[in-house]
């Protein structure tokens, strides 16, 4: 059952405020870079992959009220992804999209006039393809911005499309790691609303679901922003998946009584050697899941892997504002005076972590050699 | 810096609304065993030592107003005794208390006469008791009866002072074990407010403190009902003492981090070997400090053993309602048909504890050889 957290209508981008959830369905709608910023960054919409194909959009929606030549449009797509990029800082699916989507847009300039008509991209110069193709030099600038704005939203909507078919393998890959009956223990939220609608771990999840095995799900509320008793136990719930919630310190108790058998949660950043950031309180289920003996996996696309940082002290860690913690719900509950940590995401170090269920396969250590399967794979962003 | 919940004026006992803190100091007043057994249910006052001190008030104020001769005092002394024992099950403290009080009143009724008028206690039988004092039977029952309900009164009131002489002498023996510029974590409230007003885990806290040492706290929030946040958070700051509150889930990623030293806690049950019962969420902790050695300490008056039971698999934990989780924060979070788990403590085997803080002095392994030091210690409820 997917959960499409966006949809593209109308040359606008509407995101399902996720905020709002359970209780409400709420479609903002987003009309240029400001807009995707401001959502991303106030968390209408969050999951390292649903941010990544929003950012797609972002892109797009930053370019599509652009007038000038196609120089003015490249120093502004420069200025829109750093723009974009700058929303939030942990989770790498945001920056590794839009350098994709920018790399091929300026690749493909590169490419001959026939080419490019196929392609629908113009060269960066108005004159020469002005020249090559005929007809006034303005109006063809104009059809070669058109074009190059034509490109962009292609690209965009095919990382769109591309998440679907990757979270898909994913949740083929990893459903054989599930038996029935098992108790599975997830963080957070990496389901549907997390990606662009069927998710990374809760993907998996319905993969076991549909191939006929029976499970059920311990959910993680997750403070401060509860994605997991928000989020994960409504899409759980819609799913006919059986979900028990339990505050964050529930979890080592449960474990303690042996009623969880497998745990699972997505990634924000996973480093070359496989070091995880993912939402705060995974590295904490990672501990327990090694002091009592139970697998730990990672669900993630390749776009969510950074080969160019080799561990986890390289990742950026997100410190967010400390309303969250003392007045989570519209209410306050600490005192006034009192100093507040809230950082967004941790690390967990490869070694906790006993396999990586991807669109390349289930990799399992040694990372190293695993993760080249995913190198090889023409959707990784290495 | 005490933060006495609780206090007995005008033959009422008088209880800080702890659910209405930080922001509101509301004192509710019990006049009958029936609001007492209430407050405790629904944690208007809590932890463990302070359950006790307020059960022994309950007792008092379940007989004050009895009407009847000795052996109908009795009768119901032992329903009032077993009333207030069900208002929750997990902290040994409220049992211990009562029974300690109504083991104390039945061996004064055997006295005789000349040492009962000394203490204040008459015997079990009205009418011998008449005999011996002379006068007619009616106002000598009146007498007795009113001489046991003044012994229970001076038990309930014994039982309040001596959990301040304990939490003080508890506070002492482990100041020494703390260094200047350590770096604390607690979890829940063992402070004042779960005493009668000088802490267990907290009072070792304040007694660093006193002794010229500068440490800092971080305080778990406490998740589901927030002790952390709202009583830790305000006793540590109004004592000076520099307090960051986290999320439960963020305290294995401080750890991570190096800026963990000691973690210590209360407790509700400590059995003979060791294993101990306390919020849920300490033995996370527990598991946790083995993984990045850090010392762990439990910090509890003799009257939280329970050397009746052998281990932690008898101590009952309570489960308490599935809103403290869904609508915690006086707002619906979970959607409606979500399953929940809501177990108030877990157990922590006594091989993840580095050391008991108790009046008696630092308790460490092998623990069934240190406890015996508190056995004798007549504090001790053994």
């Amino acid at each position: 059952m997917p959960f499409p957290p966006l949809k593209f209508e109308k040359d606008n981008l509407k995101l399902l405020d996720q905020r709002k959830l359970p209780h409400r369905e709420i479609w903002r709608t987003c009309r240029n870079s400001r807009d995707v910023h401001w959502s991303i960054r106030h968390m209408v919409v969050r999951g390292a992959p649903a941010i990544g194909v929003v950012a797609g959009y972002g892109l797009y929606l930053g370019m599509k009220n652009f007038r000038g030549d196609t120089r003015g449009f490249f120093k502004k797509m420069e200025r829109e992804a750093k723009f974009l990029k700058t929303a939030r800082p942990t989770a790498v699916n945001l920056a590794n999209v839009i350098d994709h989507i920018y790399a091929t847009v300026i690749a493909r300039r590169a490419v001959g006039p026939t080419k490019q008509s196929q392609t629908g991209i113009a060269s960066l110069s108005p004159s020469l393809t002005a020249r090559r193709a005929g007809g006034t030099s303005s109006a063809r600038n104009d059809r070669a911005v058109a074009d190059l704005k034509k490109c962009v939203l292609q690209e965009a909507k095919k990382v769109h499309r591309d998440d679907d078919v990757l979270c898909r393998k994913i949740g083929r890959h990893g459903s054989a790691l599930f038996r029935s009956g098992d108790r599975v223990l997830t963080h957070c939220n990496a389901g549907g609303l997390a990606t662009s609608g069927y998710g990374t771990a809760l993907g998996v999840l319905y993969s076991v679901k549909s191939s006929g095995k029976k499970i059920s799900v311990y959910a993680d509320e997750t403070r401060p922003l509860l994605q997991g008793a928000r989020l994960t136990a409504w899409e759980l719930t819609k799913s006919g998946i059986p979900c028990t919630l339990l505050c964050d310190n529930f979890a080592a108790s449960m474990m303690q009584a042996g009623k969880i058998d497998r745990i699972i949660v997505g990634a924000d950043r996973i480093a070359a050697n496989g070091d995880t950031a993912n939402k705060i309180g995974t590295y904490n289920l990672a501990v327990l899941a090694e002091a009592h003996g139970i697998p730990f996996y990672i669900a993630a696309p390749g776009t969510t892997f950074d080969f160019h940082i080799k561990n986890g002290k390289q990742i950026p860690i997100e410190n967010r504002h400390e309303r969250e913690v003392t007045e989570g719900f519209g209410k306050r509950i600490a005192p006034y005076g009192v100093r507040v940590e809230n950082p967004a995401f941790d690390v967990t170090p490869y070694r906790l972590i006993t396999a990586f269920i991807t669109e390349a396969g289930v990799l399992k250590p040694p990372f190293k050699k695993s993760f080249r399967k995913l190198k090889c794979n023409p959707s990784s962003n290495s």
